[in-house]
């Protein structure tokens, strides 16, 4: 249940051409977002709130007349919660090249008239926080109170205390990593491979096909699901139990419990995300790496963050485990920064950091209490 | 380089039908094998080698006339090696289900006069090993010296321990585990709906068509790659080397080594490997489970077994961890049996089984000097 109610998307456009890493620009886009509280007076309580692989601007409330709409973090942000909406002004952003509402390849690329398709330009951490940035300037936030983010989500806070320092005065990046590694990068590249082998990607096409290449979307799912649980936790929810109590001794139909549950999240995944927008987000996480510039060296890359840090880590996270998040700490100690660390003892993996752990909110709460008596003092 | 030199596959019928667990029987079916080295008088110095999900019959040695023909297990196996065939006589056979020359779903069904194809009986771990008895039988071989295996094969090693305890003296199982885990059964399961979902599997009857699933089994690869490698050890060897040294911002084209290596790997592999065999192999993995029938008491499993025990196992695998194979010592040592047990700090993940590494191959060297000097004596 969501206490903050019904919240509304609101829709920027932009015509300024946001120019990318790669060195395409972006013309003629849109942003999609939504904000829960305040903005107070001296503009210095906002809290920006960026989202991971397949989640939007939808972080907390409801939408009116749907269901079970609760923005997916809803369990850290509301009235009273942890991220306070009563204190706090908090801002979600969907990035270019998602799938829910902001410009991605399912529109038309104005240049050409026609659907972006497979030819949406490549976008990367650093270009959501730039576009992000720039929704900023037009909602008059000069500096921002925190950037928040989990998984990709902390990728882009972490790019946030790089690109522009004075921005903001905490960065809190959660389950999140400096990089991928290659096991990381395998795992993506399986999934790619899944989607764009799927004879209905007609090579990211598929829109005017009037197609969805579903099967690929669902194995990429599965795999992803794989990554996000820990070896415990799935042993715990399913372990070996069979789905009809004894073995039917079939090769396709479901036996095991745990299929049933990968098979349905694939299946549910297929038929609301965008094939394309896996491919770019996917990607994004790759070639995310600010260490890379600098020679592979991180605490030089940090060399220019001012803000202070929270960085939260899962002990059962396999995909970007506890040492991942550690050597971020210790770039930042290499600096001098003002740093904070927690390794959160949960048995969820990856999950874990969508989920309500009362030692994991208790570190956020903590945390925003005290940047709240920043602004309330 | 094979030292044992040139061997030749041998092929035996079976009239008589092999009942399998699922309750179907296998009629009128062919087993191909190779054997190296010569049975003693004695009949005494039998070793069977039980092949994984890939592998086959082709142990070692080469077959004449084909370049890099080496069986899957030469490094371990020849003269003078550590399973010493100047002194074993070493049995590898190719088990029904297989695509290397055993009776398997590309092959008529006598009962239909049709090709298998997803109709062939689904066949588990002790089905195999019944097989192999059968053959043991003919070649006139009441018990042997030792069964050896690694990873499915080692599970093999085991099953003939609980099935046919008098027909071993030593089970050597390696990098194995007593069952699979969630995350194990989930990672066959998304392959295999790579495999199934690929239109051109035709529900399993794509020989008619003159078509293979090449997509669904190159990312079916591709996945159990990720699972066979340590992530230290894709790290140390790929890391996140890029193919061009510089990002080309690609969502499709290769950009990682890594991505070339699973790519290449899924090629290579959709060449030579059956769909269907892949969905029958990775079953008997998910169905193996001797503990099941004793209410989940593995030790009360162990219950029949006589043989010695000889468990290996590497620190850095996380398909089949060292502790799965602790699970298995215990288990036997709940039963006085008498079991070594040698956790090998190797950093290659699954794959070390297969490789040449110094301490294992010691271990396995000593194991077969001392079971040579029951039968030497």
């Amino acid at each position: 249940m969501s206490s903050l109610g019904d919240v509304k998307p609101q829709v920027m456009q932009f015509t300024e051409p946001l120019p990318l890493r790669s060195g395409a620009r972006l013309s003629d886009y849109t942003l999609v977002y939504e904000t829960y509280g305040t903005l107070n007076a001296e503009r210095s309580n906002a809290v920006l709130v960026c989202h991971a692989l397949n989640a939007s601007h939808h972080v907390a409330g409801t939408h009116a007349g749907e269901p079970r709409s609760e923005g997916w973090w809803d369990n850290l942000i509301g009235p009273g919660k942890p991220l306070d909406t009563d204190r706090f002004f908090v801002i979600g952003i969907n990035n270019p090249g998602s799938c829910f509402g902001s410009t991605g390849p399912m529109h038309v690329d104005p240049a050409t008239g026609r659907v972006y398709g497979a030819d949406f330009p490549v976008v990367t951490v650093e270009d959501w926080v730039d576009a992000q940035a720039r929704l900023l300037d037009r909602l008059g936030i000069a500096q921002l109170a925190a950037v928040l983010g989990g998984s990709l989500g902390g990728m882009q806070a972490l790019s946030w205390s790089l690109r522009h320092p004075d921005r903001l005065r905490h960065c809190i990046a959660v389950a999140t990593a400096p990089n991928l590694s290659a096991q990381n990068i395998a795992f993506n590249e399986v999934a790619r491979r899944a989607i764009v082998t799927d004879p209905e990607f007609h090579g990211g096409h598929y829109y005017g096909y009037r197609v969805v290449p579903k099967r690929g979307l669902r194995v990429a799912r599965m795999i992803g699901h794989i990554t996000y649980l820990s070896d415990d936790a799935m042993e715990a929810k399913f372990g070996r139990g069979l789905k009809g109590g004894a073995p039917g001794y079939s090769t396709q139909d479901i036996e095991f419990e745990i299929e049933s549950y990968l098979r349905h999240q694939g299946d549910k995944f297929s038929e609301y995300f965008d094939a394309n927008t896996y491919l770019l987000i996917t990607r994004a996480l790759d070639y995310f790496d600010p260490a890379r510039e600098h020679g592979g060296d991180l605490a030089a890359a940090f060399a220019g963050a001012r803000c202070k840090f929270q960085l939260v880590s899962f002990t059962t996270d396999w995909r970007f485990s506890p040492e991942r998040s550690r050597e971020i700490v210790r770039a930042l100690l290499d600096n001098r920064l003002d740093v904070s660390y927690a390794e959160i003892d949960a048995p969820h993996g990856h999950d874990a950091f969508l989920l309500d752990d009362a030692r994991y909110h208790g570190v956020l709460r903590a945390r925003f209490d005290n940047i709240a008596k920043e602004f309330a003092a």
